[in-house]
Parts: structure tokens; sequence; C-alpha cells
């Protein structure tokens, strides 16, 4: 069973910084989403391959956590890991680095399910899915 | 032991609107965010309240749930509840219900830390904030 | 020829603040949406009407000046009035007003154009619109 | 006399499409800020630079041109151009291209005056600032 995983680099936008001086924690849930297209790319799994295959996969739960203040003009990278299920969803972990510090600032996941183009919920894995999960070794 | 709690009646912007047709899920981050504020304004617990006690409160862990997508032009409200807790920490839950059917569409919550002007975490509660909850009766 | 206009008013989300203290001046082409959507709705000119009559605006030019800046936790109200021409276009103008000074703090306007479903730029005004300008008297 | 510009690739968040499958119009002003922050890196003209030499420079005039509509998943350039004034203001121009089509997609121009850290407007250029000029030449 392999592990799928990519990183992406970031840069703070200034207009992400808040009143406080450090980046508004709203802006960890674009991050996660830069992370997972990065993912998408490198993997064949993009919005328009599922669009093409007749499926969505919303994201239906998010959940981050803040270690430490991210700031403006600082280097950090977002790792994004797969984490197979046998559920019809789709799940990431993620952690933001710092890269001149190398301490995690951030962490988090979101799970992702699966609907058709009517947007009503799929109870069943796609076959693009499961054939995307069969071509690259994420289950058993 | 008094509960506190607010409501927030929201109108989903176009911009928020995906290319799916439903509300792109980092808006839920953003009506939160509107209760937050709403909450703090009825019950005094205000970004510039804290600031002018020498303190804030940036949130470290957020979560929401999706239950059923959102659309444009269909009435929201979302209410907030505050969760009063030992620790030096501030705990919301919310929940976005659609007017129109009377379904919860989205649910979440959201945790914030106390930290100085200098943006270093307190261990303790602020002193405006241990008289706030005396005021209103959230602690036994 | 009638003028039409609307009025909404606005309030400044904590997110929108930037790190100087004051509204980060993206914020202010939220706020014209959330005017234009106002507008919509009083003169039945909504995104939704115009996709059931097979056509979209899109916005294609917008400009905004900021006066004086604007900060949180301050009444602000946002003026859009509509420019009747004669072109396959729709404009408008954007004062908002700082309610407590009575000051006028950022101006602005938009240009749209039509295009059909397939995002084709329509040279001539849709039937729809030429029918709204004429219940609400807008031209000669 | 020199002159001084910058070119920044861009990458559509999934976030910035709308409901009409192109990307919103209020992306454009992210874009720019993306190219101006770039720009500000490559000649040392950054928020906080200027900062450390206590003046800001915020955005008091935004205009954009859509040419053609924007898309998910296509390469894109945004090239910034820095337009010397004599007036105590920051002009830039802006392109965005299309880097598959070689086309032009959207132009636009941003102004920005001074203010001290106080957000009081200067009416003349900071020290810092005409020193800049001086080093790149930009002024005869």
């Amino acid at each position: 069973m392999k592990e799928l995983a990519a990183n992406k680099e970031i840069m703070v936008r200034f207009s992400e910084v808040g009143p406080t001086g450090v980046v508004k924690s709203v802006a960890y849930a674009h991050y996660f989403e830069d992370a997972r297209e990065e993912f998408g790319r490198k993997y064949g799994l993009e919005y328009m391959r599922m669009a093409k295959n007749s499926f969505a996969a919303p994201l239906v739960e998010l959940t981050f956590k803040a270690i430490r203040p991210m700031y403006y003009e600082r280097p950090y990278s977002v790792a994004i890991r797969y984490i197979p299920t046998e559920a019809a969803k789709i799940l990431f972990r993620y952690e933001i680095t710092d890269l001149q510090s190398g301490e995690v600032v951030v962490t988090g996941k979101t799970l992702q399910v699966f609907m058709d183009m009517e947007y009503r919920l799929l109870w069943y894995k796609p076959y693009y899915y499961i054939a995307w999960q069969k071509r690259w070794e994420v289950m058993e």
C-alpha cells in the first residue's frame, strides 16, 4: 500500500494578514485548497477530471488547529496526505510548516463526499474513483 | 447557569457561490465569524473591547460539517451558542438553519485562546474575561 | 425618466480589516456587489431572473476611489444608482457613506455586458432587459 | 530613465471560479495584489520595508477591464509596470495574459498614496521613496 502525498509552497498574501499582524485563520482553508489542487494535478484527481466522469466531491468537513501564528513574507509549505478509507469519502490530512524554523504551525483535515451532477449524494464510490484507487494502489 | 446565545440572519453573496451552483464551503467560516461578531455586540465581548483590555482571542481551531448544500437567494440564520469551559479558552458552537425548510444545513465549532498584545499565549483567563463570565453568570 | 437607486447598509467584517487597522480596499468590490444584489432584488434584475431568461451580465469594468479609510464597527451605507445607457451595457455608480459623520468615504462604478449562457458576448440588449427598461421608464 | 516591471505567474484557485464557470471578477484585485508584491520583492518596495521607514502606501484607486473571461486550470501571467509620476503617488499598470493563447485577458491600474503610521495622508514623497526612485533611476 502506497502513501500518496504532495507539497505546495505558499506565499502569504498581504490581504490575508489581519489587524493583529498575523495571518487570519480563514486563510488556512485557502491554503488547504491550494494543497488539494496540487495533489489533484499530481495524481490526476482534479475537479475537471471528476466532472468529465460525472461526479463532484464537495467538502463536507474541515478542521484546522493553529499551533503558532503565521506571518507575512515568510516561506511556508503545506504537506497534504491522502488517507485511504473504505467509505465513499475522500479524507486528507494537512500540515503547514514554517520553512525557516522547520516548525509545524497549522494542522488540519478535510472530508469530501461524492455527488452526482445534480448534487445528489452518492452512497458508493464512483467508478472512476475506484479505478483511481487501484492505479495508485492505495487500498489493500 | 445561564445559556448565552445569539442569532444572525445571513444573506449569501453571489461571490460565495461556486461553479457547482452551491455555496462554497470556505464561506461557512465567514458566516461563523458574522455570528461571533453578533454575539460579541450582544454580550460585550467584541474585539475592540478586548483590545482595550490588552488581550486578543485568536481562533485556533475551527470545524464545520455540511449536512446539506446552501443556495443563493435563500434565507438562512446562524445560531451561535457559548459553551463555558474552565480552561483559558472560548468555545462556540454553531448551527446554520435554512429558514424556508427549517432544516439545519451546517454545524460547527470554534476554539479561541487568549494572547497578549505581543501575541504571546496567555495560560490564564484575562481579568476582563473573568469579570465578563461573572456578569453573565455563565460559570457555576 | 425615472432614476433608479437603492441603499444597502453594510457591516464591516473583522476579516475585512487589514494590518493597518482599516478596511482592505478589496472589500469595496464586495460592498458594491452587496449593493448590486440589493438593487437587483428591489427592481427585479437578479442573476437568477437573468439566467431564466438565458443571459448573464458579468462585470467587465470596476473602478473605486477611496476618499477616506473605513473602520471596523462603524455603520456605513452603500448607495447604488443605475445610469441608463443606449449601449448593450449596465452601468452603476456607487457611494459609500459613513453614517456617523455623513461623509462619503468611497465612490465607484461598474460596467456589465450581456452574455448568452455559453458565455458569448451579446451585442444587443436581451429582450428581457429591454422590457425591464420600459417597465421602469429609465429610457426616454 | 529605466522601466521597472515584473511578472507573476498565477494559478486560478477553484474557489475563485463562480457559478458561470469563469473566474469571478473580484479575483482580479487579488491577482493585481500578487503582482504588486512580486514587484515589491524584486525592487525592494515591500510593505514591511515601508513600515520600517514609517509610512504605508494604501490603495486608493483601482480599475480593471475584463477583455475575455479567465478559466480554471489554465496558466496565466500578470505583468506589472511601474509608471513614474511627479506626484506623491504610486501608479501601476497591469496586464493579465493567457499563456496558452498569448492573449491579454484583463488590464488594470492602481493608485496608492502615502500615509504616516497614524494613517494621515502625506502630501510629499517619504524620504525612503525618493531615495528608492533615485536608486532605480525612474525619474529624469
